[in-house]
C-alpha cells in the first residue's frame, strides 16, 4: 500500500497562523520535506513546523530550481520526483511544507501536480497568504465592496504591470526585491508611488514597514518584500 | 482601562482551517460580535468558533448593511459602533469573527476603521481565503512564476472584468451568484467559459464542484459560489 502525500501551507511567518488542521497533518509525517532556494528562506518554514512533528521524523531538504523541468533527464525536478516516489512506496506519509498558501506562488504548486500524474493521491491544506497577513497588521483592506484586487509579481511582464497601475485600485506587488528600482520609476510615472506601502518580512522579528518608498536605497530591499498599492478615496 | 477590540478571520468553513493564533484570541472573548447579513452564511463564523470560546461568553449578532454609511445618523452602522464602543468602555474583550480572511471583501474591514478612528486599538488576526481553500481542493494553482491572479467580485464594474478577461491568465470571480447568467455569458464572449471551474459551499458537507457552466440554472447557484478561470497550458 502506497503512502500518503500531502502539502501544508505553514501561514506567512508567524508561527501563530498554522492552521489547526495543518497542526494535525504534521503530526502525521514520517518524512517531511523542506524546500530550500539559495535565499534561505524557506527553512523557516521547518522553524515554523517543527514543534508540531513527531519525534522521530525524517526531515529531508530539497533543492527545487526556480526553472521548472521536471522532463528534463536527471534534472533535480525529476529527481525529487523519484525520490518521494519511492517513499511512497515504502508506505510513508510524506507532508511537504510551504510558506503562505501552497497554491499561491509556490514549488509546491508544481510538485503537486507531477506526483499527482504519477498516480498517487495527493491532499493540499491551505495556508494564511504573506499579503492577508500584511493587510491585517497594516489595518489596510485588501478589497471592498465591488473593488478589484490584482496580485503580481514584481516581475511580471511590464505590460501586465502598466495595464493593473492604470486600472486596479488595490495592488498587492510580491517578491518586490527583485528589481525594486525599476518597479519604483513604474509606480512614480504611473503616479502611484505615495499609495505605495512596503513590508519586510511581514509578521517575523524583524520586520520592516515603509511608508515612504522614495528614498529608500534598492539594495537594502528584503528578499521577503511586499507592497501594497491602494488607491485613496 | 478601555477593553480590547480582535477581529478573527475564521477561514472559509472548514472548521480545521482555523489558525492557532484565532483559537486564542477566540478564548479570550468577553463578547463575540458576529455579523449577520439576510443571506445568512455569517452564523457560520459563530459554529466554527464556538468550540473554542469561554463557556460565558456573550454573543452578539449584530446586522450590518450591505452600503456602509456610518455618517449617517441612526444608521445601523453608526448604532453598531456605539454599542462597540460601550462594551469597550466597559473594559470587555470584544471579538468580531468573520468568514475568510478579514481585509477580504468583509464588512469587519469597514468596522475596523471606524472602531480604530474612534481612538480604540485594533489587532486582526488574518485568516485562509476561500479562493485558497478552493485551489487547494481542485488541486489548481492560483498563480505561478511570473503570472498575475485577479481577484473580482463578479458584480465588479463591467469594464474591469472585461479587462481581466482579455488580459489575465488567472482570475477569481467571488460572489458567483450575484449575476450568474450575464458572468457566464461575458466568459462565453471572452472565449473562456470552458476554463472555468465553480465551487459553492467550498470546504462545506454540501460541497459542490461544476466543471462545466454551459447548462446550469443560474437561479440553482448557491450564495457561496466562486468560479476560478485558468488558462491551460
Amino acid at each position: 500500500m502506497s503512502g500518503q502525500f500531502y502539502g501544508v501551507g505553514v501561514g506567512p511567518g508567524d508561527p501563530g497562523l498554522l492552521t489547526l488542521l495543518g497542526v494535525e497533518i504534521l503530526g502525521l509525517a514520517d518524512v517531511v520535506i523542506a524546500p530550500l532556494s539559495e535565499k534561505a528562506d524557506e527553512s523557516i518554514a521547518l522553524t515554523i513546523s517543527r514543534p508540531h512533528l513527531k519525534d522521530d521524523v525524517e526531515v529531508r531538504e530539497m533543492v527545487f530550481p526556480m526553472v521548472f523541468c521536471p522532463q528534463e533527464l536527471n534534472s533535480a525536478w525529476q529527481q525529487n520526483k523519484e525520490t518521494i516516489q519511492a517513499l511512497l512506496e515504502e508506505g510513508k506519509t510524506i507532508v511537504f511544507i510551504t510558506l503562505g498558501d501552497p497554491m499561491v506562488y509556490s514549488t509546491y504548486s508544481y510538485l503537486q501536480q507531477l506526483i499527482q500524474d504519477s498516480g498517487y493521491p495527493v491532499t493540499t491544506v491551505p495556508g494564511v497568504t504573506s499579503f492577508c497577513e500584511m493587510a491585517s497588521q497594516l489595518g489596510v483592506p485588501l478589497a471592498q465592496g465591488e473593488e478589484p484586487l490584482c496580485v503580481l509579481p514584481a516581475t511580471c511582464r511590464e505590460e501586465i504591470l502598466d495595464l493593473a497601475l492604470q486600472n486596479f485600485d488595490n495592488i498587492v506587488l510580491m517578491k518586490a526585491s527583485r528589481n525594486f528600482a525599476s518597479l519604483r520609476q513604474k509606480l512614480a510615472d504611473a503616479g502611484r508611488l505615495q499609495e505605495a506601502i512596503m513590508v519586510s518580512r511581514c509578521g517575523w522579528p524583524d520586520e520592516q514597514v515603509f511608508t515612504d518608498l522614495s528614498e529608500l536605497e534598492p539594495s537594502q530591499v528584503q528578499y521577503l518584500s511586499t507592497i501594497l498599492v491602494k488607491r485613496k478615496g
